[in-house]
């Protein structure tokens, strides 16, 4: 299994990451779609710990967890760097990152997931994550300068998939008014051709993410 | 605030995986022990994120997140290399050090804290995640081959905070007989003298993680 392949879902957050990264430094790639109620054994195979997507496959080797795959693309393919070059700003990107995915994911996923006082605990929590993103954001235009870098990859969810949380939970974390500096960059960044090229259309997302809570209410169902 | 500090308490792994990755740099520092009941304004003020340690502070700026300071440490001082040169080596050894502290540090932890069915779940399920990292160090001295890497501190935890987690839970999770190779690996990691520096003693430990379990109860016991 010679050159680039990523074994993903189109309506995943995580594997438009790598996708965006790959577009970003003209990396040729081919997308194996993948069914997650019926997986198959190419993703077993590659990825027997957690059998989840994305997984890069790079001349038959292959690697999952969607931030190593972004590290392992940026030291292999040098052009149009994702990290910053500098020890303390690259520690801030990935500090960021890990903050993005424990706290505004699980945060963001709990407002549409969670109801009643949880929900609204959930709504407040949200927010206060996203407070952190909209300061490192304040006077930049992307999160590392000028250009697109690994951190507005990670935190690329925003635009669509956040939009999709807040129209099934009916809430709105956010906005122009609440994150002003945030907003504005989730309107630059999917204005960015990279980015346009591998971005679903938000109803696609919405049912991605209602099939999810479906699935898992009739999992935690089923145990009680 | 010049030089090298470190914010931390020497019960606390992920801390000492930060002393270990100075000892082995042989970087000068200042450990600055923190009193997690009390926390200092030093703490607050360096990581007001999450107010945890361990904190690096390098020349005044922050960096917190264990494994980010790892990083940050292996391209500050570029003496005896903690991660492998290869991409595709650094990527597997941060893909084994996310699921280490993800799956195994979780598992064990539920080992001496969950009680009854769930404990033995957690058991079951902890041990299944040490037979990965069983296959990832046989055959190898230490997990990227001669010399002690960023992987073997990432993991370091387990021959003295495990041992303690077994002696609270009265359980035997990592021994000769079910995962030789990560035995053998712990006592060879023990030896080290940078490592063995600082290694608290196991009651210290014992003590430390007690005192966890009771406040989370205690905590939980309030909640309801």
């Amino acid at each position: 299994m010679g050159g680039v392949k990523l074994i993903g879902i189109t309506t995943s957050f995580p594997c438009a990451r790598v996708e965006w990264a790959l577009k970003l430094k003209g990396v040729e790639y081919e997308f194996i779609e993948e069914d997650l109620m019926n997986k198959s054994p190419l993703l077993l195979k590659y990825n027997p710990v957690h059998k989840k997507v994305p997984v890069l496959v790079h001349d038959g080797k292959p690697i999952a967890e969607s931030l190593v795959i972004l590290e392992y693309i940026d030291e292999t393919w040098n052009v149009n760097p994702l990290l910053p070059q500098d020890p303390y700003e690259r520690a801030m990107a990935r500090f960021w990152a890990k903050f993005n995915d424990e706290k505004c994911v699980l945060g963001a996923w709990n407002t549409c997931s969670a109801e009643g006082e949880e929900k609204e605990k959930a709504i407040e929590s949200a927010k206060e994550s996203f407070a952190f993103l909209e300061k490192q954001i304040e006077g930049k235009k992307f999160f590392s300068g000028e250009n697109i870098g690994f951190l507005d990859l990670v935190v690329g969810w925003i635009p669509i998939w956040v939009s999709a949380m807040e129209e099934i939970g009916g809430t709105s974390l956010v906005n122009a008014a609440n994150f002003p500096c945030l907003h504005e960059w989730a309107q630059n960044f999917v204005q960015d051709p990279h980015i346009k090229e591998c971005l679903p259309p938000i109803e696609k997302i919405v049912n991605y993410i209602q099939g999810g809570i479906s699935y898992l209410r009739a999992l935690a169902a089923n145990k009680q």
